[in-house]
């Protein structure tokens, strides 16, 4: 499948890489075109994988990952072209949250609303899925490495919940669960809040976060 | 030690007996003297164990838990007379809930305020503590039911967090994180939108949530 990819940093190249290896075609898209990190990376990884700005991601992914800081991620999608993501599936693994106070960040949305919820206004064509943002990217790829985790999926287009669950599957993930509709973003989203401050307090950015129940 | 609870639920209860169990004496509080689940509580537990109302139940205790459902907290506390909390520590282990469109709830409080901090100005003079507000009583009282869970706290009185992480230990907490100051109480209340969330899918409520790190 051809995949683009929003955002150029540590998990777009990390992400990119990986769905390289599954087999898929990865263009990674930054503000503009020729980015040296991408441009560097794209070299690197050789055949299926290109570089570009956020339309090129946008227009050439038949599923799309927007993966900026939770701050430029709706700018990106903007710049991206709404009319490059109508009827496609949307990843969007990003947390809002706002480090201009410092460390440990704060969330920028309030309770009634949600970074992922911002991501399909901002693409009304679009279909978001909302996953993928309580971990980081090593785990992302590669969640056995931290025990057995738990991960969620919510957007409101059934079909696109549906392939965003199977390419979790396709990178590891055994524990999936299907939250419901977009607005639960709001749900996983603050769990970051507690994610970050574990890893502060223990100095440990592999953490991952499983649920288990009474036998 | 003496330990009043605000609260003659579920919640109220069992931690109650637990507590009684550990040798602590008990006085389970509620709006008015009398309650009727509060007087059978205490006439089956027997001795160390009283009930009364919620300024009865502050009174008494060297150390407080607030138990209540999260709508009631507030008022709960400020019933019990501030007065009789002053120099205390007081465990709020409520969560700020609003179910009142039903399931799943929604936060009452935004990211700039914890239900936590609102006890803690509700009671100028007691050193509050957030923490048990992860998980069900069941699991309060006997965490490794449901593997090994962390737990956090959090609270402006370094004191007040030592009895309580103490407290915690007795009930069998082995991964306990000190988060900070009571304001941290705004990353671990919201997780339980997602503790709620998993429930019903899997329709379990005996599960905790534990961090696991790469080896």
């Amino acid at each position: 499948m051809k995949i683009g990819i929003l955002g150029t940093g540590n998990v777009g190249q990390t992400l990119g890489a990986k769905l390289l290896s599954l087999g898929h075609e990865v263009l990674l898209g930054s503000r503009q075109r020729s980015n040296e990190k991408a441009v560097a990376w794209a070299q690197q990884q050789g055949g299926g994988a290109h570089e570009g700005s956020f339309a090129d991601a946008a227009h050439f992914g038949e599923l799309i990952i927007v993966a900026t800081l939770g701050t430029g991620t709706v700018a990106a999608v903007t710049q991206g072209g709404p009319e490059n993501f109508v009827g496609k599936t949307v990843i969007d693994l990003t947390n809002p949250l706002d480090f201009s106070q410092g460390m440990p960040p704060k969330l920028f949305v309030g309770i009634t609303d949600s970074l992922g919820e911002q991501v399909q206004r901002a693409l009304p064509g679009a279909h978001v899925v909302k996953t993928l943002n309580l971990v980081n990217v090593a785990q992302m790829v590669d969640p056995a490495s931290s025990g057995e985790p738990d991960m969620f999926v919510c957007g409101d287009d059934a079909g696109a919940k549906d392939q965003v669950t199977k390419l979790l599957q396709d990178l590891g993930w055994k524990r999936i669960t299907d939250l419901g509709g977009l607005e639960e973003a709001r749900a996983t989203e603050p769990f970051v809040l507690l994610w970050v401050r574990y890893g502060i307090k223990h100095n440990t950015w592999t953490h991952a976060m499983s649920f288990t129940s009474a036998q």
